[in-house]
């Protein structure tokens, strides 16, 4: 990472000149652009949050299950930048550390972005980041999760199908973009995460009335990314078709996920070896988690998570992240003035 | 139904004042709007089909896996009715009976659309349909069938996402969709499906470049459906949390479904019984299926089979084909002026 370049007017000039697209997202938030980076663990670290911010974008640290180490390196990093940035936290890993909860909230970042939690945890984190000052955004993935989340208080809804990287539960974004939508009836803005890569589905996620779009794996496969670089190699040249769902990744290193939420990877021996045998590998997980770790460690693609979306078709290099905000933007901006022709009189 | 009623030129001249929609699919098939009724079996007869086309789409019977009285009772009335009509069959299921397809081109139908074949049998149905001078519209799943059916000759390609009530595969519209797109570049126009009921998800497809949609679950909730009323009232009141995906109804009926396509029916007795259960229910089939197929005789909703997709929620009423072909193109035209605004200089 280079020293960060302040945010410069002359900059913020040129993000609002490339700005055609307001939403109730950008204009709630400040930012330029409806474009959100995912925040993903071990992927979204200081570097590509600020690059997304700087670009006119809202980036996002993603602190997932909490490491002091981590968020006292990134998310200081990400507030000494400045502009428009938040952490993305997984709630139902937080309740055991109160601690780390709290550290997160001193950095005072201008957004917390919280995701998986029960109606409770829900509750608890949207109310407490709220108190904070922070806008609070909370992604769902039904339409009770989004009614819960914007009585206890969210600022914004993120509305993720199955199509999605990582972590996620059943529903495909198409028809729960619009029954969200119906659901809060224009309560919060709402942002469409799951199956997005380019400036077609930003124009596509507006078209279903969302506010912007949320984008994992488009993000992690950019320069400032934190993936490796197996990791980003295996992603470029793989298919939508190469993925699949599994939980073998969250039992070997065992994080008690909720078995409502799947992860989808790209698939490698790990998850031929291991996908649908959970209960065998939690119990031989004394033997299996060390070796597995070490595979990790080296950047061993055949064993290590490849989490990716059904977007893999859509990814096919590594980018700078100011790239992809601007070049989804301009794309999407081409696609409105296109479907604009249909309808002039 | 009522008496056939000629396509009157009052009838196309309303039509046409409504569209203001026209895509490739519209000109290549002389329709007046870019929406398709799904060929769905047991539910899309002559009437659906007929309405929807008379309606300025294209309406499909669904031949599906071919039934001689279905197929001269339905077609028979379609092609009395004219327009731009057609029958849409599943592949695998032909090839042990020839004469059924024989008796579906028979009727010269203006489309043929194909679904569910290996390889080889996209190639030799595409190509006899073509032969028929029929347009041969195929839907596809991944970016592999897409290359293949248009080797073949097809007109339309139909990317069907795993949203889909029925039988799908496992990628979702959203992402597959632009991947399809991109595959074939501009080769036919790409039809969408899989999640959509009504304007927004119509304005959607075409941001992401799709050339129209079809519809599935939103026509088989209409006046003209064959659905039973037991199937009709139980999707209005249900949601898209409440469908499962299941091999259970191919099985218990018996039909050689390629493993690779999974339905998507409303959860029931039936399928919490028998869901993930295959080798079983195979076994005692003898002993099942007489009294399951007593069961769906008496159009019992605990047992039979309830294909609806995952817009469940953005479907709570059931209404004349004609008016869900109109307000989807109404409401589609209204979300594209909306975005229209977005982009003014």
């Amino acid at each position: 990472m280079g020293p960060p370049v302040p945010k410069t007017e002359t900059a913020r000039a040129e993000n609002r000149r490339r700005n055609v697209i307001s939403t109730k997202l950008t204009e709630l938030l400040g930012i330029d652009h409806p474009v959100i980076c995912a925040p993903m663990g071990s992927v979204a670290g200081a570097r590509l949050a600020t690059a997304v911010t700087r670009a006119g974008g809202l980036g996002l640290v993603g602190v997932s299950y909490g490491d002091a180490a981590f968020i006292d390196e990134h998310m200081a990093r990400a507030a000494q930048d400045g502009g428009v940035w938040g952490a993305g936290c997984v709630m139902f890993t937080f309740d055991q550390r109160p601690g780390l909860w709290d550290k997160v909230l001193g950095y005072a970042p201008p957004v917390v972005a919280l995701s998986f939690g029960d109606f409770d945890q829900i509750r608890r984190y949207v109310s407490s980041a709220a108190a904070s000052g922070a806008h609070v955004v909370v992604q769902v993935h039904d339409t009770e999760q989004a009614v819960v989340a914007v009585e206890a208080g969210a600022s914004v809804l993120v509305a993720q199908g199955a199509e999605a990287g990582g972590h996620h539960k059943t529903l495909a974004t198409l028809p729960l973009v619009p029954a969200v939508l119906d659901a809060v009836e224009g309560a919060v803005p709402v942002v469409a995460a799951g199956g997005f890569a380019d400036g077609r589905g930003l124009a596509a996620a507006l078209a279903l009335g969302a506010d912007g779009v949320m984008m994992g794996t488009r993000f992690a496969l950019t320069e400032e990314s934190l993936a490796t670089e197996g990791f980003k190699k295996t992603l470029v040249s793989a298919s939508a078709t190469d993925t699949v769902n599994t939980r073998a990744f969250d039992v070997v290193r065992g994080i008690p996920w909720d078995e409502v939420y799947q992860a989808r990877s790209v698939s490698n021996d790990f998850t031929r070896e291991w996908t649908g045998r959970d209960a065998e590998l939690a119990a031989r997980r004394a033997e299996i988690e060390p070796r597995w770790t070490a595979a990790v460690a080296r950047d061993d693609t055949s064993q290590r998570a490849l989490f990716a979306g059904e977007v893999l078709d859509l990814v096919r290099d590594v980018r700078p992240a100011a790239d992809v905000v601007h070049r989804t933007v301009t794309e999407a901006e081409d696609v409105l003035r296109r479907l604009a022709t249909r309808v002039t009189p």
